[in-house]
């Protein structure tokens, strides 16, 4: 049975989603974030060497990194659900968001974030970071006025990854005037699958507001 | 036709690097940086909405994201090379990698480029992205040190994609004390396909000193 190292409020909360979607029995462990320094336990490394969340066990493997996670389940417990057909331009869309999400998509939010730190000495690099901002947000807007969701008009393994940095977005405000992403936030905030996840996972800053 | 959309000393170059460790026909268009902003030409945004670099197209398909330009060109053209087999260990690590270069690994390396623009005003934040690189190169000196390539003891499509991060780390020195990740980088380096892409893409930044 797959077990979810589950940190709260994290990007660990679209695997349950997923989970959730497919129906699947599975287990969750709960870490906490330190309470001063955000970060997560120490403990975490004992599943993974590099001690983050999310990761996944299932009988003898070990998969971290969220795209890797997802691929695993899918292709492992998915029965082809969430998988356009190879050699589709859905397929292609679907694997670019697979990589797009945390490859692209959430550094300008990382770096505002981090350099939110640094408060008005940070202020030379805003332009640039806001920009970046605007070029992801653009891009993803433009995808979604086009198409119902990442790879067509079909949930797949893309909407899990894309859920979490268009929610960390509109958390932050930055989703006003993007009006296709926060109507897909708002459609996916409404799935039976992810209110349940939600309840499963416990404190979580991103839901349904 | 495969035709890569070259960036001039990016993350491009890997992309060519698989090309001709395939032996594939391929094409390049050049594309400079601007010399003051350092950024993409506009002109990019004319091949993909994201207006960034890599970008290649292959007849009607147009791939961006470099994890998925890798995937895509394996499946597409690679006739098995480069992937392990489904279901064993290598596949899980394989694509743990594929996903891991891009969505985890450069993201301090980024934050320490970005605010190393601001100076000693960053110096708050110093401590906390040198203590996640240090996070991200002892996870891949530990696995180096246990296996010959990132997926087992061949190459395969995560090497593409982690070759980039580890010659940026080197550029800056922080590979020191990184011994297996010199002498992957090396090994790498040394390949008649990496020295003839290189040899090909022209100016690059990271390539053997």
């Amino acid at each position: 049975m797959i077990t979810v190292h589950h940190l709260n409020n994290s990007r660990s909360q679209r695997i349950l989603w997923l989970l959730e979607e497919l129906n699947l029995d599975y287990e969750i462990r709960r870490y906490e974030r330190d309470a001063k320094t955000n970060r997560a336990p120490v403990e975490l490394k004992t599943i993974h060497p590099l001690g983050k969340s999310p990761v996944i066990t299932d009988g003898d493997n070990v998969i971290a990194e969220t795209g890797a996670i997802i691929e695993y389940i899918l292709r492992e417990h998915g029965n082809g659900r969430f998988v356009p057909a190879i050699g589709t331009e859905e397929f292609n869309l679907y694997q670019h968001f697979l990589h797009y999400a945390e490859g692209s998509m959430m550094l300008p939010f990382l770096l505002a974030l981090y350099t939110g730190y640094l408060g008005e000495a940070a202020e030379p690099l805003s332009p640039i970071i806001m920009g970046e901002i605007k070029t992801q947000l653009d891009y993803v807007e433009y995808h979604l006025i086009r198409s119902d969701y990442f790879a067509g008009d079909e949930l797949s393994g893309a909407d899990f990854m894309m859920i979490f940095p268009l929610e960390a977005a509109k958390a932050r405000g930055r989703l006003l005037g993007y009006d296709a992403c926060l109507e897909y936030v708002e459609k996916i905030h409404k799935r039976p699958a992810y209110l349940k996840a939600l309840e499963k996972g416990g404190d979580y800053a991103y839901g349904p507001s």
